[in-house]
């Protein structure tokens, strides 16, 4: 008796006392609620719907990896990687993109030639610009295309996704530059650059997106000690950018003539774009030879693709403005990388790759902006049909309705309360846009039928209970047909 | 030339030397290839489907939490979770379950009533056991409603819904057992157990599934200083199983009806056992008083699904196979936690909840198994059409019949090679079930024409090249039809 006392007791005020502590989630991260769900989904299944088409498989890997499997292969950004704490056992690091996991697995698994998709969150310790949909914890779309092929027949197909699926997410008007790792690398060659000096200079032209050329030229002979005659001459380079009369120009560049490198590259890029025409997507395609790309596993064509709503303007970093001048606009991006795989097999055995990588996270900023600008009622549930109670003491009677819809697969939803009130009941099919709603009563107990109701037009009928389910889906799939 | 020619070496020998290193997952981890992800497509897609079809909504949450987020609400369980590594800022843990990141976000966004679903993976350092489904990374499917509602109502959906997810994925039979956190702790005040030792009896209690009977009792009065006659009362109940019969004459129990908490329960107990006859569930179902469940935040209602192809074989810890005995048939699990949004309220404010939870990585060993067992070819691709070059130099017409694929929304696929072999071509329709394939050669470029073959059937037939896609389109609607 006492026990019950204080069990009681102890059951209204709960067992635990309030706390304080933060309640958030970790910087740079967000939960997505239901209509963000709904959104996110959307845009998944018009990405997945293209890899598809295009013939590719999934795979998953864990979001963890073996630190050292991703040591030395992010160059500078191996500092945004989180680290696990060492708890006894491997030492573990979050996956930092989607490539060096599916290098890891190619390997591992002896795969010689694979096409296939990957959605999944990556994680980078970077400085989060969330209104602009920069998140430390974020998804990446990769599609990849592994195998020894024929000269960019893989790789124009990758650009033809990004154009299929940006235009079908009618996120408004992009480009996708191009470039090549061995054009750049040919060209700083002709300029003059110590081989040594190639990545750390790629580097410095990879910001001419956010700056201006000055600053990019002061860096190359300031910090990463260039001769200034070198520098001016990628100068010269860097401003080439249009399409296969551009290329045709710089074959015809004496000094890019001397540089194999350069050259192959050149051809490759020309290959490119014709495929591109026969892809029908040449407009949306420019090469552009300040194209560098960040990551250091690049070797051949790279690509990158820009919204123009959202164009980068570059600010000088003495203004103190860099962090807002980032190319915002950049939601897909990709290239060639051979050497990858390479480097996780024991003899060095190379699978040559080229994928491309959808920027997912500032394309839903895109889409709920719009969402919420359009003021769209977005549904976040399929439910068809709620069951009402017209009158008290009638829950069984629900219960048994329900049961029959669920089993015959319609989607249905009725109250938790015992005896909830009409008018509840046909404010919350409204306000959640279910378009059909069972009414049931004593009368209609008595007339062994329900009265099937059209939310939206507020028509109602009566239906014998034996031909609920029927008539149900012939009014589901006429109001689907509209 | 020089450097070109160190450059071409370059190329040759690969930019990096061979290295050596493990090249493995992560322990208690494992990669997904595309085989394993059409199964795991599949169950999800049969989950979702259900979750849906009762009207819920989904939302998703960070893979991480901050560790005082996830602190205090495990019990001895706390120690399996991973903590990432202090590397300035906050200090985070990954996520050990959906349900306490779902809590904070309730209380976070001060949400009184929802209902969601969320599929996620969720991080546990346990012992793995990956040939049974024990992983260390492993998903959650997670169902859930929040809010005050009448009792039993959502309670019984939960128990519905496990229903038709284990029907529908044709695993085998299963039973749901369901017990009472109230009618448990009610029935251990009426054995005379101290009310602060509930919870650590309760545990001992949660072993029944996997060890005897005697073993249970001694770890009571040995391990945690149960006087021996409780234990014995104890072991009285726990013995108890079956449908409303049992609840019946549990009620008429003296030493029960004296406890307000037991006798609660077993009204609810009853409650939920009757709306499960109204759902056609009931035969399902089984009451059992030894059920208890490991995690300390249950409040009300609980309940396990276990596959009768894999139940429990108690063993003694003596024999050393402990390890073994685990209740590898338990597939879903959950029950009503009413006070856990409330830790997260600087108020304590409460929101009921009751939800379950898919053990989704058994289903996956059960169904990879199957798959393997009936050698039935699973596609891992859903390619329509595959384009053929029947001579060589067709690279650019084959380009284009493609694009013209693609952009009619016809899933196709070519050789990446430039001249691919015929044969190779064909096989490679055969191998991956791609049903139709486009021909192209020179006499039907001349004829403006193409053919198209059944990859079955190997029947052929001309098809004029403007009436390509509205042909192929005609054909899958066929083969679909079939």
């Amino acid at each position: 008796q006492e026990v019950a006392k204080l069990l009681e007791l102890k059951a209204k005020l709960g067992d635990e006392p309030a706390k304080k502590f933060d309640l958030k989630c970790p910087k740079g991260t967000r939960d997505y609620n239901p209509i963000q769900m709904a959104i996110r989904e959307g845009v998944f299944n018009t990405i997945i719907k293209c890899f598809k088409r295009h013939g590719a498989e999934t795979i998953d890997t864990p979001v963890f990896e073996l630190k050292a499997t991703l040591t030395g292969k992010y160059g500078e950004d191996a500092k945004l990687i989180y680290d696990l704490k060492d708890q006894g056992g491997e030492l573990l690091s979050l996956r930092y993109d989607l490539t060096v996991p599916f290098a890891r697995y190619l390997a591992m698994n002896k795969i010689n030639a694979i096409k296939r998709y990957h959605i999944a969150k990556v994680y980078r310790r970077d400085n989060p610009a969330m209104t602009r949909g920069r998140f430390r914890e974020f998804y990446q779309c990769d599609f990849d295309i592994a195998g020894q092929y024929d000269p960019m027949l893989p790789d124009a197909e990758c650009v033809k996704i990004v154009v299929e699926i940006l235009s079908q997410l009618e996120i408004g008007d992009y480009k996708i530059r191009v470039n090549h790792r061995k054009l750049l690398d040919g060209m700083f060659a002709a300029c003059g650059v110590p081989e040594d000096k190639f990545r750390t200079i790629c580097s410095a032209v990879d910001k001419l997106d956010k700056t201006f050329w000055a600053d990019v030229r002061a860096e190359m002979i300031d910090e990463k000690g260039l001769d200034p005659q070198a520098a001016d001459k990628i100068g010269f380079f860097v401003k080439f950018s249009g399409g296969l009369d551009v290329i045709e120009e710089l074959l015809k560049d004496a000094s890019l003539a001397t540089q194999k490198e350069a050259v192959e590259g050149l051809q490759e890029m020309k290959l490119l774009l014709q495929y591109c025409e026969m892809y029908k997507i040449a407009d949306k395609v420019v090469f552009d030879l300040s194209l560098a790309r960040g990551l250091d596993y690049y070797t051949g064509v790279i690509y990158e693709a820009c919204l123009q709503g959202y164009t980068h303007q570059p600010t000088s970093p003495a203004s103190g403005q860099e962090e807002e001048s980032v190319t915002v606009g950049s939601v897909a991006g990709g290239g060639r990388y051979d050497n990858l795989v390479g480097m996780f097999d024991a003899k060095g055995k190379k699978v040559p790759c080229v994928g491309v990588s959808i920027g997912i996270e500032r394309i839903f900023a895109i889409m709920e902006h719009k969402a919420l600008a359009t003021n769209l009622k977005i549904r976040t549930t399929e439910t068809e049909v709620y069951v009402v109670s017209a009158q008290k003491n009638l829950v069984e009677h629900r219960l048994r309705l329900c049961q029959e819809l669920w089993d015959a697969d319609i989607k249905t939803e009725q109250s938790y309360k015992k005896n909830p009130k009409p008018l509840d009941q046909f404010q919350y099919c409204e306000s959640n846009g279910i378009p059909l709603s069972v009414i049931i009563g004593q009368s209609e107990i008595e007339n062994n039928e329900v009265t099937l109701k059209n939310t939206l037009t507020r028509v109602e009928r009566k239906v014998s209970r034996d031909a609920l389910v029927q008539e149900i889906k012939k009014e589901l799939a006429q109001l689907k047909s509209q």
